[in-house]
C-alpha cells in the first residue's frame, strides 16, 4: 500500500481491494478460514457444517431498476453463503440509519428484504438498528450476514480449480452495474437496463447435486467476471482461458459500456454466478443452470490450463488473445 | 410512530427504540426468532443448537479510554451472543470505511479487533470492506455478527423471568456512556473513566455451569440497565423490584452525572450483565461471578415480582418507591 489515507478504489472490488486484503486485513486476523478468500467461512461445530458470511450494503441510489438495497442485502448474502456450496438458512440485518430518513422509504425496503428473504427460503432472525445524527451516514447502510448447511461431500473453494475444469457462466453480463449508474447519473436511454439482483440458491441447489465435481462457485459481484477469474486463477494456481464472444451479455449494456469506454468485464452483477467444474459433468451441469429462469443465458466460457499460473487469457473476437487483469481502480462507486 | 421521518431518538435503545423495532421491524419480517426479542437468535441446524447474533458500531469517538471502536465491535457481539446462553465462536467483521481514513488509525482498530478476538478465544473468519466517498460515512463503521453454540441444558430467555427470581448485576454502571460524553465534550475532569469494554463470555461460562437455574442474561448497553430491566419485565410478564442502594457506581461517575443531569441508570454499559437467577441458586451464582475480575462488584440488586406485570419498582435510598420507566428519547448519541 504504502499511502497512509485510505483510498476510495479500495472499495471497488479489483485488484487495489484484494491487496488491501491482502496485505492489511489478513495478516491483522491471521486464520486459515480467512487465508482462503473465499465468499464465507466454512466450519464445523460438534460434526455439522456450516458456511458463515457476511456483507455490508452502501448502494447509491437505494432504489433502482430491478430492486432496493433492501434486495441486495438478502441475495447479496444469500448468495455468498451458495458460493460457500451452502444451502443458507439464516440471516440477520444491521441497519445504519441516517437521522430524517423517510419512514416509508424504510418501510419499503424492509418489504424488499422481507420477500427477498421468502424466495431465497430464508429467515431473517437477527437485527440491530442504529440511527446516526444527520450527516454521520448516507441515507441508509445495511449489513446482512448470514448462516448456511454444507453437505458432507461438497468441496467447493476458489482454490478448488484443476486443469482440464470448464467454466460455466451463468448469465448475462454487467446488467446490475449498468442499471445503478444509468439511474445515478440520470442517463437517459431508449430501453431501461434492470438490476440483475437475484437470489441464486434455488440454481445453486441443483448445482451441488453433482456433489464433488463442482469445484468452485462464485458470484462476480464488485470486479465483475474479469475480476474473479483472476481471484480464481491466483487462488488455484492455474490459468484461465475464456472466449470472448461466448460471454454473454446484452445488446443494450454492451452499448451502454462502449459508449462510456467501460468493460463489462469489470461491471458488477448480482444475480450471475461462476461454476467451476470437472469436464466430464460440464455439459450437464450447463443443462441444470439453463433449466432455471435466472440461468437460461448461461454458457461455457472457457476452461482451466495449467499454462500462464494465476493468469487470466482471453481470445479476443477477431481471434488475439490478451491478458485480462484485476480491475484496476474503481469503475464504479457504491455499486452494491 | 406517526412520524414519517426516521427521528434520532430511535437509536438510543430506550422506550423509542422498543416500539420501532415492535411496530415497524418485527411485523416485517414475522417470525418467531425476531419476536423474542432476545439479543440474538437461537436455533437449531441438524441437532446442533446455535446463537446467532449482529451489532452495528457507529462509536464516536473511535478511540477513547479503555478502547476502541474495534475493542467494542468484538466484545459487544461475543456478549450478545453469551447472553444468549451461547459459547461464542465465530465472528465476522464488516467495515465501513470513509475514503481518506488514516491507514495507521484502522490497523490500530484492526489491531484492537484481533486482541479482542484472541481474548475471547473467537476466530474472526469471515469479513468484507466498503469504502465509501468522503462524507458518506463518518470515519469508520464495523458491524460483527457471530456464531456461538448452546448447550442442551440451558433455556435463557428475555421472557425467562419468574416471580422469586434474583435479580444480579455484574459490576459498577455507566462507565462506557461517560467515558465516551467525557471524550467527546473535551471534559476536564481530574479522575479519567475508563469505558469497561470488555467479553463476559468467561463470566458466563461460569454462570452456565448452575444450567436452567439461569433464566435471564442480558447486557445492559443502550439504554442502561434502567430500560433493560423494563424489557425482561415486559417480555417476562412480571414484575420487577430493587434497590437503589444495592446499584454499584463509580464515584466518579455518579459525580459526573449528577453535575450533567444524567442517571446512570439510563448510561450504556460495555462490560457489564444483569443475569435473573432461581432464588436457591443465585448465592452461589454471585460468588461465581464475583470470582471473574471483571466481577468484583457484583451484586443482587433485587428480584421478580408477581405484582407490577411489566413494571420496573425502584425503592430510593431514603426508603421511596419509584417506577422505573424505560429510557424516553436519547440520552448519548453513537455512544457504541
Amino acid at each position: 500500500m504504502g499511502k497512509d489515507k485510505i483510498s476510495g478504489d479500495l472499495g471497488g472490488g479489483g485488484q487495489l481491494s484484494y491487496d488491501f486484503v491482502k496485505e492489511i486485513i489478513l495478516p491483522a486476523f491471521n486464520n486459515p478460514y480467512l487465508d482462503r478468500l473465499d465468499d464465507g467461512a466454512v466450519f464445523d461445530i460438534n460434526g455439522v457444517r456450516l458456511a458463515f458470511s457476511t456483507d455490508t450494503f452502501v448502494a447509491d441510489p437505494i432504489f433502482f431498476p430491478g430492486g432496493s438495497i433492501g434486495d441486495l442485502a438478502v441475495n447479496g448474502t444469500v448468495n455468498d453463503i451458495s458460493m460457500c456450496g451452502a444451502k443458507p438458512l439464516y440471516i440477520s440485518a444491521g441497519l445504519i440509519i441516517e437521522e430524517g430518513f423517510p419512514e416509508n422509504d424504510l418501510k419499503i425496503i424492509l418489504k424488499d428484504m422481507a420477500e427477498s428473504a421468502d424466495r431465497a427460503n430464508v429467515k431473517i432472525v437477527t437485527g440491530d438498528t442504529k440511527v446516526v445524527p444527520r450527516g454521520a451516514v448516507d441515507k441508509i447502510f445495511i449489513n446482512s450476514s448470514g448462516i448456511g448447511v454444507v453437505s458432507e461431500n461438497i468441496t467447493v473453494s476458489c482454490s478448488n480449480a484443476k486443469p482440464g475444469d470448464k467454466i460455466i457462466l451463468s448469465g448475462t453480463i454487467g446488467d446490475h452495474g449498468i442499471a445503478m449508474l444509468t439511474q445515478r447519473e440520470a442517463m437517459e436511454f431508449e430501453t431501461e437496463i434492470k438490476s440483475d439482483t437475484a437470489s441464486l440458491c434455488g440454481m445453486v441447489e441443483n448445482i451441488l447435486s453433482f456433489g464433488r465435481d463442482i469445484h468452485v462457485l462464485r458470484d462476480p459481484t464488485r470486479g465483475g467476471v474479469g475480476t474473479v477469474l483472476n481471484e480464481i486463477a491466483l487462488m488455484s494456481g492455474a490459468g484461465i482461458f475464456f472466449y470472448e464472444e461466448k460471454i454473454p451479455v446484452k445488446k443494450e449494456v454492451a452499448g451502454i459500456c462502449e459508449i462510456l469506454g467501460l468493460d463489462p468485464l469489470y461491471i458488477a452483477n448480482e444475480g450471475k454466478l461462476i461454476a467451476v467444474a470437472a469436464p466430464d459433468a460440464a455439459s450437464d451441469i450447463l443443462k441444470s443452470i439453463r433449466n432455471d429462469p435466472l440461468g437460461c443465458d448461461a454458457a461455457i466460457i472457457g476452461e482451466v490450463v495449467s499454462d500462464f499460473s494465476g493468469q487470466v487469457i482471453m481470445e479476443t473476437g477477431i481471434g488475439g488473445k490478451r491478458i485480462v487483469d484485476m480491475l484496476q481502480g474503481e469503475q464504479l462507486p457504491r455499486i452494491c
